[in-house]
């Protein structure tokens, strides 16, 4: 029997997803489960965006442009241009989701064995996408304690070598929520600019910014024209995850060439999801108001809550719709199985995604466990009830196997 | 500036497409340009995949499960059955096309630097693949003068080295149109099994073959249940390019598990594209019937036309919707590039594919190049009369030029 590759040896399977099982069975038994692991957003689809769909009218569905529909790159290209983004139609890749953009950009721009360096704790797929592309990790660890901001300049250059390609932001950050400011933005522009990197940024929780604040793209950093890829997606904007509906953008012509090389390689973006992406793009701007102000009272409750149980420390992010907390457990992943397997409060238990995988410093994060707030108010004070005594009872339990 | 990657610069631009920009140029010059060089059917989709879509009655676009939405899978499953393929609805992964199948089959079971070897002339976004996944291609050429039969045995075991991993094949062939024989394909099983390879069978086509013939599946021969990996899209079959929606199939379950850790990467395939290919699974045996015999009859009025031009020759396909014919010129590529800026014949043009991008071999298929019989028996009387022509005045052209 012929042997598995090292890369494929070597992929995670996803900490987001690899409790399912767990929850599969425990809801089998007749519990119920608050999901707070996955970034499954529970709004709604903006109704014209389904409307597009119901009434698409072609009779033979296409392959579309390698780069995306030419209409929806143009209004795409609005969107951005109102978003102090100067980024052309010819300057966007429509991509299959977030995820195809970054191996896009990796591919395009690194090297096997060449390095990446990331501020940790980060989205887990990250090295997955590190590993197809045959990149090394190099992480700058963030911590609690700070909020998780950006880790000082020294931090970063204490990193770089002669391998150091790119540094990979997420702002705000999946899975921490933090929200980089202008400050912190113009130190990642003076390293990358110092070493000649390339700046690669996930911007796709962009609307997601609470307390009045307003996200800054790398966009608006000066000088960065020929280092900087920004990544998108429409998953989460308009809660269409399920639309594989993404974007890249550069102003650098060459890499913007090379991507789309490999954009042709796979032929075209999915039709269905760029017909309802581009009907989206009309969305009110109301829309996002009720959104955020959602997301922003819930992560006010949550993040409340969290606080109030002993033991329990999170910080208050400024964006996206996830939060980092450490609990009072040796072990977050076995806490989080032991939710699922053994326990039950009122006939309900709690989801949610061991920190762990979101660090690549062995042990970092190993008492951290990551929470979207993707339910509502409701749900999520019965999730984190449930969350406070759960604790409770497992310290009993490991009390009493002493 | 930061430079781009090795991999980036060595990704070839497409053939298929790469001469879009001159037929842009002579359509904008009022010109009509038939069609030939790529694979978009002119058929239409079954209607009840097209009402699947316009009657979609979720409120959110939700991610699906990794491994694609559970009923299509089970759908699927019963077709692969009713096809003699033993697949069940745990061995099958829905992909994002059949282009990333074969990305995660490559990238699941060769490490940088092994070799695949594959009969040539080939796909060319193979090479695309390949690259992506850091494989070496290694090609074993078949020949137009035996109608691109598989070549002999000894011919691949001439190929083998130590690093040697997998056979790729395409059946019927994309470009070739070549169905393999029972026989050919028991010489395949042979080596795999001696050699201790993979074999990876994309097997798109599978619905398009003639003259009363059956497609026999990899899948029916005998002792491959850790060796094959199966490549499938509905892109072609429904006529369905856009939806992006493919298979990987597979019995090795450790490839399978490997497979599903790069499709957790990436999250989810797309909803849209798979509710709808779920539908077309309904779709009644009379559509393929009259597909295939409309297809029929377009290769039988093509290749009879093709081979009454002086020079010209073109072998009978089995299956698939291409041909590969030998033209009389030097170099093909030119005399395409020429028929889209120069020749015109009652204002009209063809555009094909130049052949020598679906070899890898340098100075194969020079003077050859693929034809989609895409476009109806009228149109396509009228593509070979405008060919016959251009051929003719190209041949002049250059005989002044000299």
């Amino acid at each position: 029997m012929p042997s598995i590759s090292n890369k494929g040896l070597r992929m995670p399977a996803s900490p987001i997803r690899r409790l399912v099982p767990y929850a599969e069975a425990a809801r089998s038994q007749g519990r119920t489960v608050y999901q707070l692991n996955i970034g499954q957003p529970d709004i709604q689809t903006p109704d014209l965006a389904l409307r597009a769909i119901k009434s698409f009218s072609q009779s033979i569905i296409e392959y579309s442009h390698s780069a995306g529909i030419t209409s929806y790159r143009q209004k795409l290209s609005a969107y951005y241009q109102h978003m102090n983004m100067p980024i052309g139609p010819d300057q966007l890749l429509i991509t299959t989701g977030g995820s195809e953009a970054i191996l896009f950009a990796l591919m395009s721009c690194l090297n096997e064995g060449d390095e990446l360096i990331i501020p940790e704790p980060f989205y887990a797929n990250y090295i997955s996408f590190a590993i197809t592309a045959g990149v090394n990790i190099v992480p700058v660890t963030a911590h609690i304690e700070d909020g998780f901001a950006l880790p000082p300049m020294d931090a970063f250059e204490a990193k770089i070598t002669a391998k150091t390609k790119a540094i990979l932001i997420c702002n705000p950050s999946n899975p921490t929520g933090y929200l980089y400011t202008k400050e912190e933005l113009m130190r990642l522009r003076d390293i990358v600019l110092k070493h000649d990197l390339f700046l690669f940024a996930d911007e796709v929780y962009r609307e997601f910014v609470y307390d009045g604040k307003k996200h800054m793209s790398t966009f608006e950093l000066p000088g960065l024209e020929n280092h900087l890829v920004v990544v998108d997606s429409i998953s989460k904007r308009y809660s269409m995850c399920g639309a594989r509906i993404g974007a890249l953008l550069t102003q650098n012509e060459e890499v913007y060439q090379t991507c789309l090389k490999f954009a042709q390689a796979r032929l075209s973006p999915p039709t269905f999801g760029q017909v309802a992406a581009e009907a989206a793009l009309e969305t009110p701007q109301s829309y996002f108001n009720e959104v955020v102000s959602e997301y922003e009272s819930r992560r006010n409750h949550m993040v409340d809550l969290l606080n109030q149980i002993p033991g329990v420390q999170c910080p208050l992010p400024g964006g996206a719709f996830y939060t980092v907390a450490r609990l009072p457990v040796k072990n977050a992943e076995d806490f989080c199985i032991w939710m699922l397997k053994e326990f039950a409060f009122h006939n309900q238990t709690v989801m949610l995604a061991p920190a762990s995988g979101f660090y690549v410093t062995p042990d970092m994060g190993i008492n951290e466990v990551r929470l979207a707030y993707v339910l509502n108010r409701e749900k999520i004070e019965k999730a984190m009830e449930c969350l406070a005594h759960g604790l409770e009872a497992y310290q009993q339990v490991l009390h009493l196997a002493e």
